[in-house]
């Protein structure tokens, strides 16, 4: 299997090596505009053979992953995909994912975004295992070859990550809500407290691991962040604004002494908090489920986003057309038996429409 | 030395335990309202005594420490300076000071708030190293005894905590910014994201290290928080409010498209962190500074307050009254040699209005 990776940093290169260990008979191209950055990865192993040229990075590729800053990702894969074979799947790894794929009609595109990774940038620390256990999303769109995505999401499993099919604008709203604003309350709490603290004179802050935690996040690499607020603007304004809405409610019982109402809120956050956190620690035993399915495009999609929208996390899946190539079936590992019993669930609700019947 | 613990928890507990191991000759009388607690407290040896009767533990102190959730702490503060000696200075550990402040106008009362172990609760936790490194503020008001509060201040500095002066007013303001609002955001966050991954089905959310960092105090000790935000909402309703107001800037540039503003913004917030965090880091060798001053009530909150704006770490202090009590010298212990610098400056511009020339 060939794989292109389309800029070799910590993210690109970690897919390199992953490939290069974890499929069979691998071989690796990298594209770079830096020789140097190129040598260096291929010294690392996390390419087999680096050009400058972006047609040959792709030429004959079964796989091709454009990693980049958000900024650039959109040029990127219309490149990628002027220059791919016909049954080239492309990816990219960017963490917003409705205008790429608004701006992308090709069905051999897929969108991705793994959940790993931000803190250190370069292919230096790059590494194979960097995606085991990690979330990776992926954003079908209807137009996008269930083939494709059966073989990207195959890629994804033997990278050890978990692939999650969602649409890419719960993606970006989700996004919004669990990462970008994150980022934008941490970077209003330190202005906020250096302001302060600065009218007070020179003294020192004594903040307490709370704020510590709180404002982790602050400042995170500009370019990259400048990227995702203007990628995501729209999303982010909207969670921003739901925030101000939820914290004027919070100012109104502070005001008005009201601890009843403050006790409820705080009960109920620390209730938010412990399903946020337990739901994503879902696994079990692995069940084997076999969907039939008419052989027509979005209908993996379809299938992929409702079992993610119930939770599901797909273990594995394999497509078999029937010889007619009217029909086939799908064929999914879940694991956990909650989760198994739901994806039976969801799959006897799913109306495909032109179902035969069975 | 006779301590009076009033309160046998974890804080409590900790400073029996702290007392008994740095104290030369400590006896630590413990008040509580459960004979059973205070028989384990004695168990566990936070105390050498305990009793269900206040005006018996603090009958004889030198020091009492009143600890408890904040909502009772000005009852169990006027009931223990209505029964404790004339020379016993004593202080409590709420994490909010101005309200309690301005309720007590006796001169042995000196507020105070160590910044320490609210993650376990009980005597069970309870540490004698628990203060150790930590912060400890302390609110002397005007009418504070400068005696009282300089053996307040070697008991702290004996805990291996250190001590710092601030007004209550601006303890309450510092800490809604730096502690409370993180708390509210924290609450707020997981609130939204909850509501919106509900609006989605049954979705597994895949939070992020960042969702886990921001939210990682949300829903903490209802109880506790209640008190906290009830006896500091003013603070906090306006620092939620300075929240507020900077959210909506960020919206304004998120819907512009504003690159630069939100670059220059991202930027800002890294360099405040990267101040914030390493103002806290200050140390180095130890200055002696003798300060020659008039003998009259609120010279040492005066300067201790200076000093404190001045973010000057006061190691260890001494009082020496003249022998015709006139006047008298504070000596002052400073950690480093810029701070003992910006300490002689501090003092060298100090007007104490009816010093004597020397």
């Amino acid at each position: 299997v060939r794989i292109s990776v389309l800029g070799v940093g910590l993210i690109g290169g970690s897919i390199g090596l992953a490939s290069r260990e974890w499929l069979e008979d691998a071989e690796v191209v990298g594209f770079g505009r830096s020789a140097e950055r190129l040598d260096r990865a291929r010294e690392l192993g996390a390419i087999d053979r680096g050009t400058t040229d972006l047609s040959e990075a792709v030429a004959g590729a079964d796989v091709c992953f454009a990693c980049g800053p958000v900024g650039v990702l959109p040029g990127l894969v219309e490149q990628a995909l002027a220059g791919a074979p016909a049954d080239c799947v492309v990816t990219d790894v960017g963490s917003t994912k409705r205008s790429i794929v608004e701006a992308t009609a090709d069905e051999r595109f897929v969108g991705g975004h793994p959940i790993a990774g931000a803190e250190t940038a370069g292919v230096e620390h790059a590494r194979a295992d960097l995606f085991q256990g990690a979330t990776w999303y992926l954003t079908p769109a209807e137009r996008s070859s269930g083939l494709l995505y059966e073989r990207l999401h195959r890629v994804i499993v033997a990278f050890g990550a978990r692939p999650v099919a969602i649409d890419a604008e719960t993606h970006d709203r989700l996004l919004a809500a669990v990462s970008h604003l994150p980022h934008v309350l941490a970077n209003v709490l330190v202005a906020q407290a250096a302001t302060m603290l600065g009218e007070e004179g020179e003294a020192l802050p004594r903040v307490g691991p709370s704020f510590r935690d709180a404002t982790r996040v602050a400042g995170a690499n500009t370019d990259m962040w400048t990227d995702i607020y203007v990628a995501n603007a729209e999303a982010i304004a909207e969670e921003v604004e739901e925030t101000i809405g939820r914290l004027q409610t919070v100012v109104n019982a502070l005001r008005a002494g009201d601890a009843a109402a403050l006790s409820g809120w705080n009960d109920g956050a620390r209730e938010d908090r412990r399903r946020l956190l337990e739901a994503d620690l879902a696994g079990g035993p692995v069940h084997e489920l076999v969907v039939p399915v008419p052989n027509r495009p979005g209908i993996v999609a379809q299938l992929a986003l409702a079992l993610g929208r119930a939770g599901v996390n797909i273990v594995d899946m394999a497509l078999a057309p029937a010889p007619d190539m009217s029909s086939g079936a799908i064929t999914l590992w879940i694991a956990g038996d909650d989760a198994a019993e739901r994806a039976r669930a969801v799959v006897d609700q799913l109306d495909f429409g032109d179902r035969q019947p069975s």
